[in-house]
């Protein structure tokens, strides 16, 4: 059995807080390396580094309007990375036959290729700044996170339910 | 004792990546949500907050260049955040005796109260929306999240006595 924490009920708020300040820190800290190291090894931005990543995902193309909505992120913010992606080889948007005003963007096959090297060295990079996790608590670890996200989805399925 | 996942070393950083992408997902979906209650229920940005947040730990005022260091965010955008802070009488800028370029930024009482009532709120939402992680496992999330930060520090530690 694990040890219990013996926390009365009072001092759950406290308790979730600090486990998210903990979250942001460890975030934050994986995250600032992931940026220093696009930036200094690939002279690459996070968002650029996502773009490619959501655009690797769906070889037959993304829609602006959906690249924003897997990142969160603006449209005129992902509107000028794709232009730059372009300029530099790494990506092309091609017509949608069945609707005129429509188009995709693809990454092209150098953009794969460019991507694959990225995606490697950033695997590389997220392994070397978690090696601190007891390798057999990792799945442990996962499983709280799941705990988090699950109920956060049955709560938006109520509020949607109503 | 607890039971070993029984990874494999090559199943290693598959299992670290994959533990990154669900810190990744629960992080940007209480974010999310941060984000929406701030605006909906505060006409707040979260960036405003997090300048808040940062002036009401220091009462005795933070450089614009401290508050970027702190919240990681560029003094352009800092810049921007306090100006209107100023305007709406919830922040001041005051001169430092001692160094005549200098300024610093404090709240004001009234950007006091606000910030007490926002952290209170967000306080509240943090803990309705981390419910689902059983509260005898909280203390041990935190812990695992400690092995990043611990594990990451040691790293930085030991580039910069090289």
């Amino acid at each position: 059995m694990r040890p219990s924490a013996k926390l009365h009920d009072s001092d759950l708020p406290k308790a979730r807080l600090r486990l998210w300040l903990k979250m942001l820190k460890a975030q934050g800290s994986i995250e600032a390396e992931i940026r220093r190291r696009l930036r200094d090894e690939f002279g690459f931005t996070l968002p650029r580094f996502d773009v490619m990543s959501a655009l690797s995902r769906f070889p037959k193309g993304l829609k602006m309007s959906e690249i924003s909505n897997l990142l969160k992120v603006s449209n005129g913010n992902v509107t000028g990375i794709v232009e730059r992606l372009t300029q530099d080889g790494l990506a092309v948007r091609v017509a949608v036959p069945e609707d005129r005003r429509a188009q995709l963007v693809r990454l092209t096959s150098a953009g794969t290729r460019e991507f694959s090297k990225l995606a490697t060295a950033h695997e590389g990079w997220i392994d070397d700044m978690l090696a601190g996790v007891p390798a057999d608590r990792l799945d442990d670890f996962s499983a709280l996170l799941d705990t988090i996200t699950d109920h956060l989805e049955r709560r938006e399925d109520q509020t949607n339910a109503k």
